[in-house]
């Protein structure tokens, strides 16, 4: 049977929004949305508002709970923000359950003080910062994602990229490996016997059914620029992915802008703004993808013979 | 009618791969198609092979010639390659023309040269290089892409992630916008009166129907660097976005793999290989962009009143 | 924005169902549900039950407002119930206000009484009775509907037998147009100049777009066998079709069944149970219908140049 | 890897149909298609003409390969034509058998001989008739169906009424179960101690994962007045439905209708027509049924655990 949520908000206040009735917020969707629909709601943004998210967070936990019986984790935390990027896996200082300790969820309390201290600058400066989501996926079995059009990371960018404020996601080595050569950019394979909890090749045999044959014992690929997807299929390697967000669009400082009407009018967006949305993007992010890797596993079952 | 296009490959020759039979290629599909579907085909390796996109880009001309009855412009070129950057859009050097000139697609004949000669350095070692493809889309009105899921940088990011070898997308300032800040990231909006088609605010009166309405003439928006989308939704300025392409993973230099029992093995990938292939990807992201936008355009004319 | 309707439901009693825990009701979807998903809810049935119609009724009323503004009417009424037929439309004593004013929706007061008084002789006799439903839909436009798998027929009749206890579906003559020949069941064309709105042939042009452009004034066909469309394409004439439902499953006289242990029991099922269910499939099929309708014209609003 | 199927049409002869150009003939999708898109080709109606169906009964074939390896038969007939009725399942005559020996596909020698007399007389006549196809789907396990929206009678009825020609589609006792009552018309449930393959209740281990698990072994319903759903879902029992087709439009003999400037025309259709379309349709029947019952299986396997 479907699961219903509803999330009551409580927390709203529609005058909050007066003045920002006629005028344009820059960065916002205003203008493309009322290009679009011939209308908007000035008092919060409806859709277009980070408010959207607590949906997508709350089926993500309902994904999570199922992808965790399938022996699978999904987690995400701050790489970057306001310029300073913390430590990632495999480098010194990475530890990623500081992540869950720290408000800005950085994997690095160093880092996180660091950032901290820069974020405190910017906001008594009226300005706002973006920042770099990462993502991993473990213990996912070889074989999600399909061949062409609905490719892991196309399927992953997707849901990723539908999150406000999301200006790029890079899988693996990324835009990195742009610069790169093939012999530096190639996963060597290196199965040791055995390599497989199902043994391989695993042939459809690899999908999970409640547990998690498929998976990669160990270090069977000696590196890991794929991002755990090679031809659009996982590879029971760990999945990785970056996801950029632009800074609060929503700044005290006072911007240029026009009205409804053309008029050149100054702008200071006032309220209860983040000066960094990456801290609340990095549930969304986990979230969306424990959708993507949830429909994924359903749909390969159906294959199974 | 539905259009249906067949493309016979008369260029195979199946004995080719006849080495490859029990080898897993690095950085290629083998192994997850083979976890996928307990199956493979060596001989080229079906669909997970760069010849598939060549119906890409067939359905993408149809789409192409609607776009440009109603204005739009679609048109990618090689942004980078073997780690050596083109002049972007404003910048001095970039010209889109020189990119239909040169067999890289890159829109500058100096940097052109130094890409050749870098590659050509590459093939003579074994190797092969990454690059970036960049896209520019001209005369979209405001009001496309859905403001949730399917916004349009989701909706263009998952057609280009799903092109073979594609790494990563970012959108506008993409990557660079989460090191800045929201003062300097923000585009502030200097519509002059009259600045669209259909005057504005556009309303659903904005969406073409055979015509350009809803774009905006002249310089709308101070700055871009939301790369032409705002909530998810085409703002009527330029949308702009580079696409990452990993290296060519067949390289004729030795590489160390594992055969179908797991033992170790050497293997050197001979054949017909691009030492680049985003001078190839080009008219595929070309393709994939314009299927995208004509779908949005014909949705939005449903709600239109 | 998406429209959310909650419909709370306080007139349930789940002890009323106690008896049922381990019995399969006969007629009804117990076996096959908890064949389908391991469990059911017993308490009244769930999604099996007819109190889910409540949502499709409201979301119907929601498309009949927009239907209503392109000028096109779906209006359902009990064309048979107990054995006894009304009067359809060209019959003397047809009368579709009628069917709004008597509680059984049949379109007849003498053929009301009938039917009443039979229903009254089953429900002391603790039986219940099956019927049909009827439904036009006027100033439906010519060009809705898709030539192949989604033709006109196909949707509503996916729609209409998607309604619990619906077991079958026919258009205009049916399955009376079985037992006939083409000289006879054939419409003939009998347009009068200037019969469509928008002058014709209206090719795209006779969608319409807020009016009702296309539709045929007068009797353009000589007869409308096909009941409005041809080759699964409105036709400009009225759209006709009638939907037969089974009799109420649950009976208050004893019945044979089996418990969940496979042992022979007797069942009688009490409770707040229609004696015909086809009063109250009448909205629920006009509600379908409407949802199908809607769909069509905004998707061939699409297309039109 | 997807399966592609090339049928090219040797049999045309464009020229025939050159009387037919301005004219719009009874019966036909002519005038729908001219109203839907402007424009229709009146050289065989493109893909308003039966030849449309060769590619639906291709990959049925394919479809019923996969369902006989589930132990899933669908076998369907001419029920019906020329207003004579052939025995049914149960009935003294029928023999299914016999329906694969006679070119009308219907299940009684005798009653073949009479359809085939009065298909001469209405040949002789210029005339057609309509007709009756039954379907059969036995093996199918108890599960198959969606609960709601899309109940197997509803996604078979969609199925089977996307045929061309088909106007009316009845599940088990259909029209008449309108007129019974609910004591006549329920099915007991009389399942022994283990009807079922996999035991009951069955759960989700019902679904068949390349045997019959799930399928009622002898006559577990007392009858089968619903066809084998309940609910919308399979109950194991054989699912049985009857689908009416109307007769050939296209009659030698004469018939009014309009040319495209709506002057009055005669018509008489000329070519190589079928007098009755049912043994025609009984193949594309049987292979939309199984199409819809293999993705059934493949979505219930999605949720097997």
């Amino acid at each position: 049977t479907p699961i219903a949520i509803i999330i009551r908000n409580s927390g709203h206040n529609s005058g909050d929004y007066d003045a920002l009735k006629d005028l344009y917020r820059p960065g916002h969707a205003d203008w493309a949305w009322e290009a679009k629909y011939g209308l908007r709601d000035h008092r919060g943004g409806g859709r277009s508002s980070g408010r959207e998210t607590a949906g997508r967070v709350a089926a993500g936990a309902v994904a999570k709970v199922f992808l965790s019986s399938c022996g699978i984790n999904v987690r995400a935390w701050t790489a970057a923000a306001a310029g300073i990027e913390a430590p990632g896996p495999g480098q010194t200082g990475f530890d990623p359950d500081e992540a869950e300790r720290n408000p800005l969820r950085v994997p690095c309390k160093k880092t996180a003080d660091q950032i901290t201290a820069k974020l405190e600058e910017l906001r008594a400066a009226g300005d706002s910062a973006g920042g770099i989501a990462a993502c991993s996926i473990s213990g996912l079995p070889a074989g999600l994602g399909e061949p062409v059009f609905d490719k892991l990371g196309a399927l992953l960018g997707h849901a990723v990229l539908s999150i406000g404020g999301c200006k790029g996601i890079e899988f693996g080595a990324g835009f990195a490996a742009a610069g790169s050569t093939g012999s530096a950019n190639n996963d060597a394979p290196a199965f040791p016997p055995g390599a497989l909890n199902s043994g391989y090749p695993g042939g459809q045999k690899s999908v999970p059914n409640g547990s998690a044959k498929g998976v990669l014992n160990g270090g069977s690929f000696k590196t890991n620029n794929s991002g755990g997807m090679l031809g659009g299929i996982s590879n029971g390697m760990e999945v990785f992915f970056r996801a950029a967000f632009k800074p609060t669009a929503s700044v005290a400082a006072e911007q240029s802008t026009v009205d409804r009407n053309g008029a050149p009018r100054q702008i200071s967006v006032q309220g209860r703004h983040d000066i960094c949305i990456v801290p609340r993007a990095v549930p969304v992010v986990e979230a969306m993808s424990s959708l993507v890797i949830a429909d994924l596993l359903l749909m390969q079952r159906s294959v199974a013979l």
